[in-house]
């Protein structure tokens, strides 16, 4: 399957503006995002994918060349959920419309701090307004009228797309049938908030992250490096680790006694963080995990997530995963409980899986078992 | 209490070396370290204490102001166990001569990579060869010559101090009658590598570490910082972080919409690392912890833990924590299982408590009392 090119729309012209929850502007606003498969003349068979930190909205397939020549990232390897979707896979783009597009704040065509700030005719840099899971949405919400859907058959999320997925369901619930959150919870623990407390220091203290206005000079990559690094141990599990790499050298049989690098889980973090300054900016970095350190799901209640909760009408999927311990399976399941007690109709499950965090990508069979069937669930009827 | 001002000497003179396990040398090598309490006529009251990563021989009481003095970070807070050393204390120096020396390769005064390199009459900076907590042990051993020290009555440690506690029973069978491993295992494990290398990784590649040779410039205090934040995260658990700040913002009642400290984890873990880079040397943290990759105590079984365990003649006390996730309970308990396999006298518990790798520290009281009884048990007897 060849995917449609990217595409890119301005959705907000430069002399209108989009106002953010956190009291910022942006104008003008642009938005890439991809397709799969064909509207429905109903156009009731639209599946909405939001991607996680460092995804983008090639949910899957190769690339077009064309694609492929001005990324060539993704040139190596198929969309980041090519096992899932696709024709007669899980998320059947035989039968559904599929939309991803790129978060705002990012590094992958949707406006974000790289564009020019109108204001001083430079890059944003840091300058870029803080942007919230709420107003990622609300600017997916503007592509959904944009390609004329009136409502979404599934908003489909993992990790920080999860996020979305609830946010979706509770900022407009009669624009949601059905919403599937995979390893996330409403919102982030105070050991999430450690690591990208980090992170954002080892970038921000980069010298060479001159405040953010480093476009023109070199990037940050010693401190973006360090952040995806220390990210991608909370994606794995103990378990996994240990299976994976445990204490084996890189190489060889015994130590070479330097400051090199020695164990194979170490070849392998350094590997994670070099490719990742090749494809990523650290101004997004810091834009979207300050959305994820922000989102509170509960906000729409007040503080109080059950009375969130019932603002939704979507039949909602939580899955979470054993070894999960960025977004551990008890917070997973605290949502799940909190639609109960709101009188929502949810499936919960609790996957057995030694992946952690990642296991929402790796066990891709089992997930898209669960897709498969959920999507085909009856609408939740209502009164 | 007042302690003995901080000694030094040189125990390797600049004619003689150091042969160190990993195949280098090192000449001369100064040691620093202070003694609490008074050496028995006989010899036989002599206790040593091994200080964890960011540890040092200062282990209780306030410093003399002279010592305050020369490092204004020791006139904030008394010793780093001074809960459990003093007089009348669970390691009481009205009882015990005390003894604890600042390992090789760090940055209180025993040589380390600032120190001068004969070769080059410049700082060591990452040139100075890697050492092993086997080295640090043979060190301490010529330290306990020095002193006229026959044999231990113990040896004691936390963590990094743990496995020097471990080292020693193995490396000196016959010189430790106690061995006290607290929070401490055999070997890190996988994700405990992961975690050095990042720090690793940081440091390195901080614009201002000029492949070690920062000493007369700005040092890579960005790096380093991340390090200390990360591997402070390591020291906490899930439940103690929630507890203690959960999503708590500093210092005000709403967020502020920026990239600054917001959260109060932030604004702790911001603490962390700006105090730890103004009493730290970045190359001797990369010292300290490739040590503490490397440290494998089967080495002495030829890779299997229980041969080498046959080798230890100490009565020996492990004590892990149920949230400890730096050295994990299984971890510690396979040490304790090891010595039991081996037939060697060893009292294992895991003591509850909330508050991870640091417990060590933060359960004085529990630790103490532990310490107290075990330091009066009878020594094994010999065939």
């Amino acid at each position: 399957m060849t995917p449609t090119l990217a595409q890119k729309v301005q959705l907000v012209a430069a002399d209108a503006s989009f106002i953010l929850e956190a009291g910022g502007r942006i104008a003008p606003v642009e938005v890439e995002f991809e397709t799969y498969g064909t509207l429905a003349a109903g156009r009731d068979n639209a599946v909405l994918i939001c991607h996680a930190l460092s995804g983008d909205a090639h949910v899957a397939g190769w690339s077009a060349d064309a694609e492929a020549e001005a990324r060539p990232w993704r040139r190596r390897k198929p969309g980041w959920w090519d096992e899932v979707v696709g024709p007669g896979k899980a998320i059947d783009t035989d039968r559904w419309f599929v939309v991803c597009s790129n978060v705002l704040g990012g590094c992958y065509g949707t406006t974000g701090p790289a564009a020019t700030n109108s204001a001083t005719g430079r890059p944003y840099g840091l300058d870029f307004p803080i942007v919230t899971i709420g107003d990622w949405v609300r600017l997916q919400a503007l592509l959904m009228e944009h390609l004329t859907i009136p409502r979404w058959h599934a908003v489909v999320g993992g990790s920080l797309g999860g996020q979305q997925a609830i946010e979706w369901a509770l900022a407009f619930p009669e624009r949601v049938a059905r919403c599937v959150v995979l390893a996330a919870a409403p919102r982030l623990s105070a050991q999430g908030l450690a690591y990208n407390a980090v992170g954002r220091h080892a970038i921000r203290n980069d010298p060479n992250f001159k405040s953010g206005q480093y476009y023109s000079g070199l990037a940050p990559a010693a401190g973006l490096a360090a952040a995806r690094m220390l990210a991608h141990i909370t994606y794995l599990s103990e378990a996994s680790i240990d299976a994976k790499f445990g204490r084996r050298l890189q190489g060889r049989d015994r130590p070479a006694f330097n400051h090199d690098v020695e164990f194979a889980i170490e070849s392998y973090l350094d590997h994670q963080g070099k490719a990742f300054v090749e494809r990523f900016d650290a101004n997004s970095y810091l834009s979207i995990i300050r959305a994820m350190d922000y989102y509170d799901a509960a906000t729409w209640g007040g503080g109080d997530l059950v009375a969130a909760c019932a603002r939704i009408r979507a039949r909602v999927l939580v899955a979470s995963f054993t070894t999960d311990w960025l977004y551990p399976p008890a917070h997973c399941r605290a949502f799940a409980l909190a639609l109960c007690q709101a009188g929502r109709p949810v499936t919960y499950v609790d996957l057995p899986s030694p992946y952690g965090h990642d296991a929402f990508l790796v066990e891709a069979d089992r997930v898209g078992a669960l897709l498969r069937d959920f999507l085909a669930a009856p609408e939740v009827a209502h009164g």
